[in-house]
């Protein structure tokens, strides 16, 4: 494997999550495979688990990491070709990302959806950018229309927690005060599409996800009909897709409660806004897998980075 | 010892002071103690000394060092219970708290007081959400009411430079154009209170620090009166408490001087106002220990550190 | 060496460029020369090259390395002597410079011109500070008036591509939409005038720089002639030197072309603005050297901290 793009990346999930298993039972056990490398982590938005664990997984490989937050700290880029750059863009995507690939040896960037111009976010400027220049293996720590780390962390916790030969996993919609982007429920879609799992989506009618990724999976408008006898119930917030980036419905009846829960586990990548799109007696019960989800942060980027680091000894 | 929160958590100060001293003779003595372990250092505000020394003392005992200015690269937290989080927060302490203390062994907070609600900042939401949710132990890096890791370098500090058996210690209010939390001042008339010292505060009226911490402390408003003879001058200001965050008095015969200074050692945590809080003649002689008491924040933090990873290993 | 600070520390450029060379080849061959040492990174400006590499260049000598924005994380520091620090100035520069050299052993800084005042410009308040007040090295990250790792870069790469005894090598000045400080172009005219080189700075008029460092090197005011036969042409914008900080002239039949360029090759610090400083046939030949130039940032970095380090252990 050279970049983590996306779940197609993954050569065979069963394997990465029994790798990243036994990975989490002793963590350090790798840090020699790291050694004189160093990973360049580059935020164009905020973080805290992405940040942290992504560190926290490659000092566990024994790696240096060089963190740069590039819009405040670094130079506006130019990802169109030919343009005459005498605007607000001050570097173009071609230099930085070959320059940074020799300081680099991995270089993990987040670069979220606009939610403006749906084109130009599913263009995947910042990561294709890097991903077309770079040298180097590219990480996608969050883009426009994936969070692949996540959903290798909430399928290590699927594993974990799963003892049913084919669970049902139900993605239910919650209302939000904010629009908020597509990546993390496209990347679950994706996933549990290669899971043995009765996997239903959930949301109000205008909500549906991109059908280019949806496919044939099961969407239930019924919430309640969707959520019957669920055993895993994975919660998320995301703004209208067809109506791009548009908050069409806050309605608090999609909140998530700990009687429409039923017996299932509740799932959400966090942040959560607490009594709007779960109750506090969700997350504060024992069914709430939330921790153990952003624990796992930690190695599904370890495995993800042990195989990059594996693959270039290789090469 | 788990938290280090306040002066309070110090169970014996000649002893906590003597241990950083010995470690300043040879920093990176206990090298090995931290290996494999990582501290997160999490900033609400701005910081040069507890930023730059904290680092180093975890760097000297072999620990990782992940920084995050969580304002600015994190979420906004909510630290209210029951809140129904539709507004400006998206993240709840108790999540927050949890999921770091994942990736972290030990956390360290820098959260100062607002000085607009005295009863949120005693409150102390941001040090007190984390060590009630964290699962790991907490470093107050300065806190609304208390910044142990200063008052600690102080203790230090006195103890190199002090040749009597009870030295006459001066706490003194100077004037300053902004206002400014009562942190350092609680904190060093904490740790006055467990020295051997003939120890005095004087300010003006009006600016009496809170009476629960000042308890039986001498306090003098004739600022002469009050350094006559005395061994070490602890220079600072701070707003009014009882009319809590507002500054009452600018008056710059409160600044200190050479003269008012006799032949007493000058202290004060910095960063200091020159010619508005003390003379410029006061910082340049060989009174002033203020670099000094700048170099022992790095043995401070690393005694804390230290018996925080010691006492961890015998879990 | 103590300081690097301008072109002027380096004592020998052959030797050092020989050395940066050798390291090139094997980048770690000295990690145990920084071990236990810390190098701290003050930014004042914006960087993505400089951070990165020289963070790599401490790595690899196995130094611990601390970034610190100062102006966003830190104080705002007063530079004036006798100054009454009661307006926006929170810390004269004698205390952070002697603060921080207790907890870093290398201090290095970026502080960029303002482009208002030349005087103070000149002066270099921020550099000159920390050299005057730091009891640890200083290394100039680009300051007001020079970019000298720039220039030993540009160097490195010069002696790398350059197959001639003498060679011709033209720094051509190029339009840009901001005004620009001389830093970059000042180090190269220095690191220019200590080389074997037929040597030509190409501008328009009004853009002279400053006439105690360019001293007798030839000025040609008609670019086309300054390029003939030139083997290396450095293109770089930089505002009005006389006309302090102004935008004089914008032509873009200034602008570097692949057709003018000939046979030579293109050497430019980055970031660059394409299609304004430079067409884009230019940066996408073979004949660009940017990649390269940017790429030896590291093994400059490394070869100044390494004579640091080195001079520091015999002391």
């Amino acid at each position: 494997m050279k970049h983590y793009f996306a779940i197609n990346d993954i050569d065979s999930l069963p394997e990465w999550v029994e790798e990243a298993r036994a990975i989490k039972t002793e963590p350090r056990q790798f840090e020699s495979l790291g050694k004189g490398k160093t990973i360049g982590l580059l935020f164009f938005n905020n973080s805290l688990r992405t940040r942290l664990s992504t560190q926290k997984a490659a000092m566990n490989l024994g790696m240096e990491v060089i963190v740069m937050n590039f819009g405040s700290e670094g130079w506006a880029l130019e990802y169109e070709d030919g343009t005459i750059m005498d605007q607000g863009t001050s570097e173009h995507i071609k230099e930085a990302a070959q320059v940074i690939s020799q300081y680099c040896d991995v270089i993990a960037i987040r670069a979220f959806a606009s939610l403006a111009d749906k084109e130009k976010d599913e263009a995947e400027l910042v990561l294709n950018g890097f991903k077309k220049y770079a040298s180097v293996p590219v990480v996608n720590m969050e883009s426009s229309v994936g969070h692949p780390l996540q959903a290798l962390a909430d399928a290590i916790t699927l594993s974990e927690q799963n003892t049913k030969s084919k669970p049902k996993v139900v993605l239910s919609w919650a209302p939000h005060p904010k629009a908020l982007p597509h990546a993390v429920a496209n990347s679950f879609v994706e996933m549990m599409q290669r899971q043995n799992a009765d996997f239903v989506i959930t949301h109000p009618e205008g909500y549906d996800l991109d059908k280019r990724i949806t496919k044939d999976v099961q969407i239930e408008y019924d919430q309640n009909k969707a959520l019957e006898n669920a055993d895993f119930v994975y919660v998320k917030n995301w703004s209208s897709y067809s109506d791009y980036g548009q908050v069409l419905n806050q309605d608090a009846k999609w909140m998530m409660t700990k009687s429409k829960l039923g017996h299932a586990k509740f799932m959400h990548c966090l942040p959560v806004r607490r009594n709007v799109v779960v109750e506090d007696a969700v997350l504060d019960s024992a069914q709430s897998l939330v921790i153990e989800q952003a624990n796992n942060r930690t190695y599904a980027a370890q495995v993800v980075l042990k195989k990059i680091l594996s693959d270039a000894d290789k090469l």
